[in-house]
């Protein structure tokens, strides 16, 4: 049995809340067990120098926890001056991620920037991140087709993430919490379409090893985790998940 | 008529929820119209080296903006490398104010750390994060009374703050939002205990200047408002608020 | 008795030089007891980039002491590599308070920088440097009158700057030096125009509150030593404060 | 065919010239193709603050390149002031990676730093960083041993890394040079140990997804080419890699 | 002729003010034609870290200007976040000059802090720096003496600096102004005791190379310059004076 | 006799590698004794922004040590946030000493920038780096002319560099390695053209002095040693060397 009674292959609680804040295009409060980030998308009109005249839009990701987020208080970024170096992966994989699912070309020369600030965390902050962000993005990516702004909905797959693990004595489990995090052999974060295609998988031994096997198991359970939480999405998506899952069904078709 | 519809001395809703996360020692937030304000309070069981050995507490604080807390996206002052020149002036006067109501003797030697995270913004951050913090401060306080660390609760007083400004047409008002705030002529933030003793006046006239006679009615506007905020923490403090009247009238005894 | 023997209400031996050193275009050594101010005013012909065309000026401060203008040294801010709170909140207030006695319409678009290099300290160096830099940015100014690149003097007033406290034996106190500052239960800094309207209040209780009664008659001793300072100023200023002094009778006038 | 001649499951040509430069405990050129980097291994007596008394050893790893080791000349980061998330998400991975094969228990309170210096860049530095870093760490690991200080060689398994990926025409690619990534759909760095153990998998689509049986495929391409690396390891090793293989042989033993 | 009416071998004119500031140990300030730089000397009672238990003493010096002590104002390290490589050679080279002529055995285990703040500019900033810093060591070293801390005033030598250079037209010149140091071919400073001894030559063609017999010449210039500084060195310090000649002829019998 | 069994005037060995890596326009990997440096170097088609529209060229240098380049290990300052001051003035004295040898008005609006990697040190690395600086640069100026970009080679001179000093027991020294270096009571680089004449001189006693008969001594030896290092830059250059010889023989003819 796991530490919070949950079974092997179960996910804990979600909850996502939409219009969270009143100022960002797109504003969300993801609830994953005891974790809790505030996922908001804001739309800039340009894109980095570095892309100019391209005619390509682009997505970038912010990521921060309050000091309290934590069972100990930890320092704040901007007091320590720098960033640290688990900071900019995590904002680094964000940005990656969301970009798979967005044709940029139709996005046309604007910015997306996404900023999940952890209010409350419990493991797995990085993967709600992920899943609340799509759902944010989304919303604020809709209001451009509202605002006649872009034709159509630049959105060509739901996105969702979690983590999947290896304990000693458990095996294979699903979307692990702190406790779990800390001991686990093996630590993976998947990051999956509703349509079963990777974008992301980073496994992680800390020293430790693990087999092909063991990967494709807990492959297996992410995905299931995924099909679960891209559920919770359409949900909350209303109206916009029937513009997504339209434009995967042109996608097959155009095959 | 003010652009919210509200009377020249009339305060913004106000909303304190305890308990708001689950790992600080005290956890608020606060609401005051659309500024909403996450105040955590931690217990460190030291001071800074500077006043070790003393005997005394210590307390501090620490002020951030969500990026889109605002109406246009803010840059983090962690992606900037430094603190503005603002948010250190919050941070200081957030942590003056909290200690002017707390014996730091009987607090003994520990720090405690307040944590104030504007999630949304509408003029008056640095006041509710006042009026918020010191209701993190006294349940996170009143933890080392219950765990039996310290004897008796070490608040002196109840504290609060509002701003009030003046207004080139409508003269002084009470509680200015954030397009109030923008327009007005001079703006004073005032810091209060329930006592109407003053803790800190900043008045300031940005290109512009204010006789005595503005400044004792915009003195008059913030006691008003800063007693109903007393009233609201009075309610949310139950017990606690028990502790300070006592305290507050053992003060006026022994005079 | 006051420690430097000074009555209650007496300000320390003031003394304005101008033309300190050659290169600024208006350079001043103010003296206010051991207290010893460089205020520099240097005009460049732009304006920041966020107020480009729009026809205004803007005046902006900064401010820091020599290592050894204390008594025991401190460590020089570009060695540490950043600016304190303290320094930004002083740099901030020097140049607000500037900016409400220059029409900054008339002063065109270019930018008063100010320069306060405090080379010997014994407290209330933010009051004199503002007295000071307002010499400094009136001679530096009166040289585009003088050039020809403006028509008038844009100055609306004089303005000067003390502070004034409040001692737990002697009561309210004028112009704290350095020791009388530390001991101090309340620490105000006023600035204040020659027709007595407020420009700026500060009052801060450090571990301890004042009344409204109290807060009056401090400003009451702040007024009598600001006018005294204004005194200095006018001297020294000599044919330029004549051409202040009918600024404030046009707008006297005018209304 | 490939843009250099190469099978699709060919590595690039392999150097490994160890005692590169004198001072280092552990000093490793590597070759891969065109990619050169500098691995260097030292030993120091201590442990970082928050492991100090555990016994246990640690190991950490630093990243450059020079800024000629690339086609146009990039910036130092030194000179930026600040390291790029690119860089500590290489370091960070270096590190994780090389502690999966050290018994850091045995290894005893020492840390060994790595340093991986880039002077030529074509594709693939971090993993040919990890499998020369791998060289570097067991010849100075060996010293300690030699030296008496440890009593056996703490190292549990060979260790090297390569990437492989998918391009749009060839399919699944192996140990991708820089204009191999510079177009693939998905790069993905495997790190494994010669018994055909996972240390690290990351794979990801930028801009792009990929299957399971992608995933399958890009493993098998690895496996082989990891293979391979080793044994260049285990040659210049000599009998340093005899003592690896003992290692190996009593785990498989008492399992 | 040169610019300002002087011979070749002409120093401008040089004066050096003592006990300039209150507060510090050793207080001066020198003017060598319109440059003017407040040295202060400050003793600590301790040395860094890596100097500790040696039973030997310090002297370090750190160097800034005031923004306007130039013709154009200069942006302040301290707003930059970091110290120019300029800053950094100048303060270098002034506490290895100093230390030439202490005796650090004899100083015991302190450290002495030189600050030179310059504050107004007309070339040989770091000439008169090191000829003022001198002074106001002695003097604060002496004050140690005074008080019984170390026995012997431990100053082996007098020590003064100025520049020499080459001008196309006029050939070899003695203490360059801001004019002739910004136009001349090659630039050398010099640093050297009352015997004639040589601390530091700094010579440097800036697009310009110079034969040794043009080397020679400069040097002569400058033992002349040297010598004149260290008259008035000798004028200001008095006693102290005497203390440091008996120094040099005890070493001197001791041959 | 010295510690490697040189004799006092004699350099150690010396070995220049050009086309030491595949990118850079010049890559040189120069050996002297047991120290080793990268230096490449490395055209850009424009000039900083203070130089442009002048016409004329730049050249810049950057210099770094790699960690273990040294016998303990040294922390990298990019991961300490900012460079030294040590780094700062060698990186200053490689520039300024390449530009005295080049004709920027003939290298046209471009920048060189010179990047000296120090991948193995035993003293003498700032020199080693001049020495090895040149001959990247040439070879890079060298393509220029090739390509048609310039009509001829801007080298006026070769230019070379290396140290001598003052050892208390064997007196003048040339090309001190480490050991030499740490116990010398004076240092001086030296940084000579083909033609003999002085390009910089840089002599400082670390808590020592040196008289002008010993200065000319060791500007004997520098001249034995550069000469010889330009020896080993001909062979080297090649055709080049003869187009830098007959620059310096136009120059001789039109004088």
């Amino acid at each position: 049995m796991r530490n919070d009674g949950r079974k092997l292959d179960q996910l804990r609680n979600v909850d996502i809340v939409t219009d969270f804040t009143i100022h960002p295009e797109g504003s969300v409060l993801i609830t994953v067990g005891n974790t809790k980030v505030i996922c908001n998308a804001s739309i800039e009109e340009r894109v980095p120098p570095f892309m100019r005249g391209e005619g390509r839009g682009w997505i970038t990701a912010e990521y921060s926890m309050l000091p309290r987020a934590t069972e100990q208080r930890t320092i704040r970024e901007s007091a320590k001056g720098k960033i640290t170096g688990r900071t900019m992966e995590i904002q680094r994989l964000i940005g990656r991620a969301l970009r798979a699912v967005v044709d940029l070309q139709k996005l046309g020369e604007r910015t997306i920037w996404i900023d999940c600030d952890v209010i409350q965390a419990d493991g797995g902050t990085r993967t709600a991140s992920i899943t609340g962000a799509f759902v944010a993005m989304v919303i604020a990516v809709g209001k451009l087709v509202e605002k006649g702004k872009i034709k159509e909905l630049p959105i060509t797959d739901f996105l969702a993430a979690t983590s999947v693990g290896i304990d000693a004595e458990l095996g294979e489990i699903l979307d692990l919490n702190y406790i779990e995090d800390s001991s686990a052999q093996v630590d993976m974060n998947v990051i999956m379409t509703s349509t079963g295609k990777l974008v992301e998988v980073q496994g992680t031994g800390e020293e430790a090893t693990f087999s092909r096997a063991e990967l494709n198991q807990m492959l297996d359970l992410a995905e299931k985790g995924i099909s679960s939480l891209i559920g919770h999405q359409k949900e909350v998506l209303g109206d916009l998940a029937v513009h997504v899952l339209e434009n995967i069904n042109k996608q097959e078709d155009s095959k």
